[in-house]
């Protein structure tokens, strides 16, 4: 492939690299075929661990590249892009709670900002061909930079498997810590980790003990629950067993208690975007007990029809997150929604987790429609049971009608 | 009350009766109130318990009725509103899983038959007037029976409290078992239990363990996991554990194996259709491991937009039956709509069962979009990573074409 | 009935005042029922026409009022009620332009506000017992000043017919303009003005010609049709004809040039929110034509599915408006998903007017996705053809696998 | 193109053919480009004229083709695909009554059944790149016929224009009666014709008069209105004026009634399936009646929940159908849902035709919730105004409590 005919017309290449085999065999890639053009690598920290940002400037300038830029958006990815999606209650095919598909628009967004300064006129990325997250990255960039050209070697090259980028790095003396064999395919930022491959692409399988990362087993989790609270306002977690804390602080500490008790795990089979279905196991410790408390403290402060219509803006966002459409007109309309409903959504509530289980048990919110003095309203101010036959009577009017019809 | 001018026009009423201290003191009280009416008690048998059935054909003749009719309605109950409902995929705001609304429309409608058949021209109810069911079988009433006279005493009457029904009773030498204090009100069928009232009236109180009756607690479950596998068929389970079971003896086989390991609480503050909110407990084992059942097929079987779209009747059809809007038009749409999609929703699935979770951790379908020979296919039949390039540049190009206009 | 123990409690009330016969009689009623209560007319502007203005502080207290105040919310109403309801597109049973319902959240609002200034422990409007209009204002006044009492003597007293009224109204020497007969109940404000009654009540009768009051029948319309242009500015009419006009001189230009063509006129049969159908006539023609240019400029403009969205909203909208919700946090999230959309609904739009019919001819808009340039962008910039042959196989994935599987 | 080597694998090919210029030149490309491979024209009757077939045989012989089938679709086409469509109310966009797009599915079934007939193993079709219409018949055949290979050969080859495909055929002898020059490309069947191109690709210009085929300008139009009567049947039109007639009889009459008057022009600036937008201009007069008599009996009959899912299916209908999802299993879904609703569609409804325009003017039905003997069923019966008070009270109380909470 590298002897063919050089391509032309990229000059500079931002390139979504995180240091693993796959990038790290793209960057050599990238000036082979496209005639020695010059590689900026890009990594954004969105919690993916510190143990992947360790040594990755120096790995990345090793592989070929002429910079690296480490670009830290922790706070931010929790603040602009988690909060503003539970917000709204999405919940991809109801289990999913969209870990990797909140992170892409961030990253993209973060790479074509970098595109700019480097006066870059490509971005790349390492996704394959069958994968959502080509699609998420792409319909980033088109929305932000539709003049930069994309570059994705999965689609291109014709190397298909760990080996052939093994041999591939090997000959050209590029060194590698990859190992030959890995079983699972994995994407872990703040708010989860997933995991897909092995034995996992057989439904039938249940996951063996190996895939999980962020929690326990509920089976090796403590025999005594625990109780966590949270101060909730305007929809977010401001507060963890009364201390305050930024919403990536916040995020942390729930992750790690959370997966003390073996919360947050799913496992699904789901439909991807480009058509086909895949299996896939996610963690998600924190981010379970934070959406528990969100839905918690709206039961209190949401109305029957307002409650209803906030479960149609998280069936939208649900797809608009999983389908990359993060930069249109339509999410800023469904936040913005969700954002009004979410004025009332403020109090407390403590969760009990208990072997893989987290149990809003205790809820109060200043908003609440549902009172403690509520009884004391007096019958005449509010409530007089004999309004309640005249309510039937309208409420059921137009199935006396055509009953009587009928006849 | 008793000394006012008597109320005429009703000579026969049919009374949804449970033996209960409320439908023990209607009794009497519908004699007196209008005029010496002849009373046919009513019991609808929909799984609440043998204990709550024994006696009652005594009872009611003691308390006053002329005939007391228990009709078995158990298996119909299940096969016909419960699979129909569960089909969809309703849940009422996210949580409740509607034990106690599927169950009004199928009272409602045999009622309406003993009505028919003893000649009454009134049905009666117990309900209170701060609640669902009133409006629930008054719903039903209305679309059945519209030329029926409905008389809910709780409307009606001026007691208000246990001790006063208690001293109704009494000043009428009618005996009872009925204690003074009763701390929750409860209502059980086949699918659920509810309860409500003692400390759950207020959201900031953890439910005590004298709440719970049909489930052990997470802590007191078995520390070794369960297995129970489910055989599905059109959308409705077929065997448990391989043994061919109807679908009530499914389901209280399925109500005992998950009552052991504490699966099935619920702690919910809900929207009350009439306005206001309550809390309440239920539980609902069975139906729980069930319900994760049918939706694990479905990740198998469901396309996107036709699980979209099953989401959709799932919204709809959880307010139409917390509604009691069960005999109309619409419900016979919802659930056309719901059938057909079920007609693929056939396999296996195997559900793990350990301290109050059901997980699903094994599922197969003959009708899965997900499939082990999926890979060998090969690329060219089915999907050429190519092709996504293509894809992608036509899914996001609103988004580019709106990016260029604005640049 | 005037004649009973007067009722207590009530000492100043403001009366929703149109000065009809209704209201007319309401007067001498209330101080008749409530023990000489104080009685403060309050009258509404919202353009439903000087000639039902003039006079009728006078007429208010001559009936009897203590004072009468008459408030000018023409403007407001345009901009705060109607604009944010088109925004969404909501339209009633896909017909009924809210006309009616808009108006009465603002005159609730400020009849409260009346209330509010001149101390009143009450309000009462002359709505029947059988409308929407009842439920309207005192879900308002519910949200707005759930502390007031509300009188609704449609309910309360025993007339039932216009004779009754004038009989009333003799009987106590207050004169009044109204005749024995009138076939039409209407209701007009700078929107539309409705029309129900008289041969309308069956819906088998094509409505005459009497019925129509603000168009010309298009049979008389001009044999000429006539264009109307509309500048656009975030989903608002900012000129007519190039004219800058204020949001309701905007309507009134419209209406007048609308009506002369017979645009705007409507028969429906709708679901009243009190369980009933009836049949309503209704005149909205500058209304027509605003709606037909907003909807012209999404075209240019809104993404399929952010036009997806936008109906969505629509739906919900005009159940809200219709139900008579607009203060409620539900109005305020649609209101806020509208509001974004509309940011890119510019431009211009050329109306064509002819024989009943409004039809956009022209429209442009600096956001638009359909542009004239589209072609010069270049196949390599926007879109390949051969890119489709990738869409499609993608788009079509789930059909090929599930067709493939059942072989 | 034609030099270059030949590509082998495909033997037997169906054609949709037209007779047009673009599916003229295929037939010699197809055998040129695919090793001499014999071809089957087909073409399906779907309404689009008599003149359109006249000679078509011979043609497609003369061009190359070996079998030419041309099959009569008519009766099926307005039976199994227009009615289901249109009794789920679907329109795309607010606007285009699909005409184009319900006929593409019925067109793929039937080149499927003609390719299973003669053994073929490819299927072609002459849509280009850009449009919708090749997602349609492609999503359609890989439902029916995943093994067909599909050719597209607007995506494959390098012709770009009506000049190519003349001298194309001009090098090769065969002779057309196509003209250099063809200002609109049209697509016509029995519901409807579309028109695109011409001036009509900028919008702000109005269609000349040239556009239009099918209708007279309104202006033409008659001066004295048409009145046409519809009985309607489970949602289906049975009879016009009286006359019994077979759907696509009853069709052909509207459509030529409907035409005199100007009625059904439609200009929309659409979303494509693929991206971007188009603007056409389509001609449904008969359609627009059927639809609006639907529409008006659905008035009569269908309640307030019911019809707001209906409007639901609506939606979903319109976007299934205009993406070409036909054979899916959410359309069976979507059919069986609007099936159910249309059980009571059922009576009559006179049309009134004037000048573009078609009003519902009468309307009737044995199953109508609005009866002229209402008022009669008596107060106690149905509807006591006082019953109101409790109704307004429940529905509004969650507003009562937050507004009271607030202070």
């Amino acid at each position: 492939m590298s002897s063919a005919v050089k391509k032309t017309g990229v000059k500079k290449v931002v390139l979504a690299y995180s240091g693993g085999l796959d990038t790290s065999a793209i960057i050599p890639w990238l000036k082979e075929t496209y005639d020695d053009c010059e590689i900026v690598a890009f990594c954004a920290d969105v919690g993916q661990g510190e143990e992947e940002l360790i040594g990755l400037h120096e790995k990345a300038i090793a592989s070929g590249a002429s910079e690296c830029h480490i670009v830290d958006l922790k706070e931010e990815f929790v603040a602009d892009y988690i909060y503003p999606t539970i917000a709204t209650g999405a919940i991809y095919e109801g289990t999913y709670l969209l870990g990797t598909s909140m992170a892409r628009p961030i990253i993209a967004k973060a790479q074509v900002e970098v595109a700019r300064k480097v006066g870059a006129d490509a971005v790349c990325h390492g996704c394959t061909g069958k994968g959502n997250d080509q699609v998420r990255f792409e319909g980033c960039f088109a929305a932000l930079a539709p003049d930069l050209k994309v570059i994705a070697p999965w689609r291109e090259w014709e190397m298909r498997s760990r080996e052939d980028l093994l041999a591939y790095l090997a000959a050209r003396d590029i060194k590698t810590s990859a190992s030959a064999t890995k079983i699972y395919s994995r994407d872990a930022n703040a708010w989860h980790i997933s995991h897909e491959g092995g034995e996992l692409e057989d439904p039938w399988n249940e996951p063996s003990k190996g895939v999980w990362t962020l929690t326990v087993a509920p089976e090796d989790a403590p025999n005594e629950p625990e109780y966590v609270s949270l101060a909730i306002k305007n929809g977010r977690v401001t507060h963890v067993n009364d201390e305050a804390l930024s919403p990536y602080a916040a995020l942390m500490k729930l992750n790690d208690i959370a997966g003390k008790h073996g919360v947050g795990r799913i496992d699904i089979t789901e439909n991807r975007l480009v058509g086909m279905k895949s299996r896939g196991c996610y963690e998600t410790p924190g981010g379970t007990v934070m959406f528990a408390g969100l839905r918690a403290i709206e039961e209190l402060v949401l109305d029957k029809t307002s409650r209803t219509w906030r479960e149609q803006i998280a069936g939208q966002m649900s797809h608009l997150v999983y389908d990359g459409r993060w930069f249109t007109p339509l999410c800023k309309s469904l936040i913005a929604a969700s954002e009004s409903l979410a004025e009332s959504v403020n109090g407390d509530v403590v969760i009990k987790l208990y072997k893989g289980q987290a149990t809003p048990v205790k809820k109060r919110s200043p908003n609440s429609l549902y009172s403690e003095s509520f009884a004391t309203f007096g019958e005449d101010d509010v409530y007089d049971q004999k309004h309640a036959e005249g309510f039937i009577r309208l409420y059921s009017l137009a199935s006396r009608i055509r009953a009587l019809n009928s006849k």
